[in-house]
C-alpha cells in the first residue's frame, strides 16, 4: 500500500529542486535498484510488486499492486519495483588519469549514456558545469544502467575548476587537429560541449588542446555528431594506447 | 486548413503498414525537410506555419495554424512545418567498402543514431533485417538530422544477404579479437545486434570475423555498450587507419 504523502513524495522528486530538498532519487527496474543496492548508495524505501529482494529490512520494504507502482513510476511502461535512495554527499575529484568534463549537456539520455561510457572506459571522475541535467533525474538513472554506482559525478563552476587545474584540457573543435594523428596523453581533461552550442566561449578559454573528429563522408554538410557518439569515439582514442601502443 | 482526411492520413503514416500502402512517409523541422528538399526526394505536400520554403509550387504548400500543426505532428513540441514526401524505391547495394548490417535494430533513436554516424563515417549502405525499425518511423526520421537523404538503407532478409557475399563479415562478440589490436580491412561487412540480444544465433553463423571492444573499467560488470555508441567506435577504428596508418 502507498500512502497518498507517499505518492506526493515520489512524483515530487521527478524534479530537482525536490531531490534537492528531500536529499532523496529514485530509480526503477530489477538490474539498476540491485546495482544500487550492491553500492554504497544507501536505500530509503523500496516499493515492489513481488518479493524480489528478500534480504532487505522489512521496514524498508512494500509490496504494492501494479495499479499503484503506476502511479509512483515516471515510466510510460513501469517496472515491477522502485526505490527511493539518500543522494550521497560529493566525493572529491582526483585530478589524474582521465577526467570528463561537461560544458552544459542537457539531454538525460546523453548524460546517463556518457555515464555509461565512462565506466566502460574507466573513467572515474565526470566533472559537470551547474547547468548540466542532474544526474539524479530519474531518466539520467534509468539510462546510466548502474554505471551512477562506479563513477563519480559532481557538479561545479566548471570555469573555476578548469581554471585552477594543472592537467592538459582538451575541447573538441572544428578546427582541432586529427583526433587519429596525435599523440593522447594518460592524464588530462576532456571537454564536452552542449547538444546545441558545443562547447561555450567561457569554456574554450580554458582548452589548452584543440582536437577534431575528421568527417569521411560528403565534407559540403554541416552535420555534427552527437555529443554521446563523439565521446565514445573520443574516449576510444584516449585509451586505445594502452591496447595498440601510443 | 488541414482537411480530416489528410489529419487521417498524416497520423495513420506514423504506423508502417500504412507507410506501406500509401507509399508516403513524413518528416517535421525545418532543417530536416530543407535536406530532404535538396535530394531526390520528391515533396508530396507540405503543410507550414509559415511562408518558409518560398520557391516550391503552390499546389503543394499548405499555410496552416499552430494547432493545425498540433493534430498532425508526431513530436511533443511541433516545430513549424511538416512534410510529406514519397518513399523512394530501394537502391542496390554496391558490395565494396565498408557496409553496416543491421540484425534487429528494435529502438527508433538508435536507428536514427546509426544512420547519421553512418553519414559522418561516408558508409553508403546500410542493410537491415526486415525485423529492424523502418527508417522512415517519423522517430527515425527525425533521430537521422537528414542522414537519410545520403545513406541507402535496405531492407532484406539479413540471413541470405550474408550467406551470397565474398566480402568478409565482422561481428562484435564478448570472444571477440580486440579490435584496438586489428589490422581492419577497407572493405567488410560490419553486423550490429539487437539491443536486448545481440546478434542472433542464425546471424552468427554467417560472421568471418569475430571482434570485440575492450572493457577499460571494473572487469566484472557485465554491462554492455549502448548499440550505437558501439558502432561509433567500430567505424572509427575501420576509417582510423585512413590518417593513422594500418
Amino acid at each position: 500500500m502507498v500512502s497518498k504523502n507517499q505518492i506526493k513524495l515520489i512524483t515530487s522528486l521527478q524534479q530537482k529542486k525536490y531531490r534537492k530538498q528531500h536529499e532523496l532519487f529514485f530509480a526503477e527496474g530489477i538490474k539498476v535498484i540491485q546495482e544500487l543496492l550492491n553500492s554504497n548508495f544507501e536505500l530509503y524505501h523500496l516499493f515492489s510488486v513481488e518479493a524480489i529482494f528478500d534480504t532487505l529490512p522489512q521496514n524498508k520494504v512494500t509490496l504494492i499492486s501494479e495499479a499503484e507502482l503506476k502511479k509512483i513510476s515516471a515510466l510510460t511502461t513501469p517496472n515491477t519495483c522502485l526505490a527511493l535512495f539518500r543522494i550521497p554527499e560529493e566525493k572529491p575529484v582526483v585530478e589524474s588519469g582521465l577526467i570528463l568534463a561537461l560544458d552544459d549537456i542537457r539531454d538525460p539520455g546523453n548524460l546517463g549514456t556518457i555515464l555509461r561510457l565512462s565506466d566502460w572506459f574507466g573513467i572515474s571522475h565526470v566533472v559537470c558545469s551547474n547547468e548540466t541535467v542532474d544526474i539524479y533525474n530519474p531518466k539520467v538513472v534509468q539510462a546510466t544502467m548502474g554505471s551512477i554506482t562506479r563513477v563519480n559525478v559532481i557538479y561545479t563552476d566548471l570555469e573555476a575548476f578548469l581554471d585552477q587545474t594543472e592537467l592538459p584540457v582538451f575541447g573538441t573543435f572544428m578546427d582541432g587537429a586529427n583526433i587519429y594523428e596525435q599523440k593522447l596523453p594518460e592524464n588530462g581533461i576532456i571537454v564536452m560541449g552542449n547538444e546545441a552550442n558545443g562547447i561555450s566561449v567561457a569554456i574554450e578559454k580554458h582548452t589548452t588542446e584543440r582536437i577534431s573528429i575528421p568527417r569521411f563522408g560528403d565534407l559540403q554538410r554541416t552535420e555534427s555528431l552527437n555529443v554521446a557518439t563523439a565521446t565514445a569515439i573520443i574516449l576510444s582514442e584516449f585509451k586505445r594506447g594502452l591496447f595498440s601502443g601510443r
